[in-house]
């Protein structure tokens, strides 16, 4: 052996050869250096904050181990721009630390890595950096995403006044009512929806869709925001509770789709699901009067449906009212893998 | 029942609960806001560039299931202001996300928490956000670290010059030795240390040690740095690699703890774990002749060891040379949990 390097001059580990291959191809914006140093590197621009948040999908919990790879990864983002999207804020990039299983192979990450990049560019959202390893569980994503807002216009959960709107963005109900169909297919109230029907079901709760295109419109328009993730009912408790109010959701104006009022009507106690099961992804906010008109004609323009489906009130908690004006009472507000001392689903 | 409230006004779920036990103390930071929101919201100071990293953690990968719960907090922060360190970036603050399985309960979720509680407060680095969920599989925690630096000043991988030195901070390869320790206590090599050498050596892979005291140093008289994760001849390269440049490694120079030197002394083949193996955290950076002495001062005020080991030098690829002048051959340059074909360990 002569002198010379002792080491393979390009020697890269199996770790950044698929990093390169998968993900450098998405790594898009300046900010990732190509995902070929320690960190990424972002200017944030003048007169805008930074909106940070972190969602981790695990398989087993969050999805099921034969939905598709890149059906897996766009959730795992999309679960991500909704809260940034609630908050008002324009996506700037994400970072992703992925823990992969033996049994997860390169053509699996491939589909994975696609789903990813086409989800990226639709949302205009590229990888900034991110880590990759191995366990001995299940396949776990965990995304950090960054968005931006004109300084001091963050939409928070506190701001709601007595008198605003309580608007919600699509119809509610369908992902927990298709995680139900997944778990039980046979059950027999899905078995009285068309085929049709169910599949849009199960593809809400397979792929929410993040509300991004009325960010703009929120920040111009709503008083307090919060996106729809452990259920309707809990999600508007804890906008009203952070803005020191109280909420009252008219359940008959909540918007059902046409498969989830199939699947009540066919089976009344799955009505409880559309108002408390989580995975909604749309958006609830508080709108004053004044402006509920020209967030209407945003989300018109967006393509996005809106309704109003209660008011904020004076005082504390959250109020669900029946079409006969009766007090509907919801014994899980909202979903929790960590239920309280008698709390919480099985 | 009357027509009040339906829902108990303070509904929190035990996600909530425990979110806000475990972790809202350590949220200190007004972007956090009181994790209260589904996001942070943080004002970037006029001047600064954001510096973004995130690395998970995986029990039974990066970590034993029967470590101390606050050392596993603690590494997996500390793994992350590893890389904002070596990047020259004072750290803001951190998201964390957190999968916990079943057997994992409320009291070793507390000491968790303790532990991240006493690093982020010892390394100035609040959290920011995060999320918490159940998994079936290890323990796993992910963390993606926010840091700035002055405009335009980040140490990157690439910016090494042939002539620059080639320093790395502390000892190296003691948690590399700790872990085949942990792995073989019965290793005859490792019998042949005194109790104290050994605990040494479990400690630094234990607990690592992030630089964080030398970031501001190495903005101003580094050209170009990483941090020793993956092991110092894989690392080197890497850096080398993005620069443009070859480096020579002098083996005899690499600063090896008593323990280590004891270890290698034992055992010579161990000198090869201490420089390709991984969880060093230390920083490894080419810094050119005239700022050596600069850096060298403000590390010792700092109270870290700061040793050249070779040069950075025309050309690519790394070479260590052994102390007879002979090339040593690393089959392994560094660790990885995905082996390309032909490489990587057992």
């Amino acid at each position: 052996m002569s002198g010379g390097p002792t080491m393979a001059k390009n020697t890269m580990t199996g770790e950044e050869r698929l990093i390169e291959r998968l993900f450098r191809p998405i790594a898009t914006h300046p900010a990732a250096l190509g995902l070929k140093d320690d960190a990424a590197l972002l200017a944030v621009p003048a007169g805008r904050e930074l909106v940070l948040t972190a969602d981790m999908i695990v398989c087993g919990v969050h999805f099921f181990d034969d939905d598709p790879p890149d059906a897996i990864a766009k959730k795992a983002l999309r679960v991500n721009l909704s809260d940034l999207a609630a908050k008002g804020a324009d996506p700037t990039g994400v970072l992703l630390s992925l823990s992969v299983p033996a049994s997860i192979g390169g053509a699996w990450l491939q589909q994975f890595a696609d789903g990813l990049r086409d989800d990226c560019e639709k949302f205009g959202c590229p990888l900034l950096g991110g880590d990759m390893t191995r366990t001995a569980g299940p396949l776990t994503v965990a995304i950090t995403a960054l968005g931006t807002v004109p300084e001091g216009q963050m939409v928070q959960r506190r701001g709601a006044q007595a008198g605003d709107a309580l608007i919600v963005t699509g119809t509610i109900g369908d992902a927990a009512l298709g995680l139900e169909l997944r778990r039980d297919p046979e059950r027999l109230s899905f078995g009285k929806l068309d085929a049709a029907a169910r599949a849009q079901l199960t593809r809400r709760y397979l792929l929410p869709m993040p509300r991004g295109a009325l960010a703009s419109a929120l920040r111009m328009y709503a008083s307090a925001a919060i996106d729809i993730s452990d259920g309707l009912a809990g999600d508007v408790m804890k906008l009203a509770s952070a803005s020191g109010v109280g909420a009252r959701i008219d359940a008959a104006q909540v918007p059902l789709s046409p498969a989830a009022k199939a699947a009540v009507a066919a089976e009344p106690a799955l009505f409880n699901v559309t108002l408390t099961g989580g995975d909604d992804y749309e958006i609830a906010a508080a709108v004053p009067e004044k402006h509920l008109a020209a967030l209407r004609a945003a989300a018109t323009q967006a393509g996005i449906e809106l309704t109003t489906i209660g008011r904020i009130v004076e005082g504390e908690g959250v109020e669900v009212i029946g079409a006969a004006g009766e007090p509907i009472d919801l014994p899980e507000a909202s979903f929790s893998h960590f239920p309280a001392p008698g709390q919480g689903r099985k």
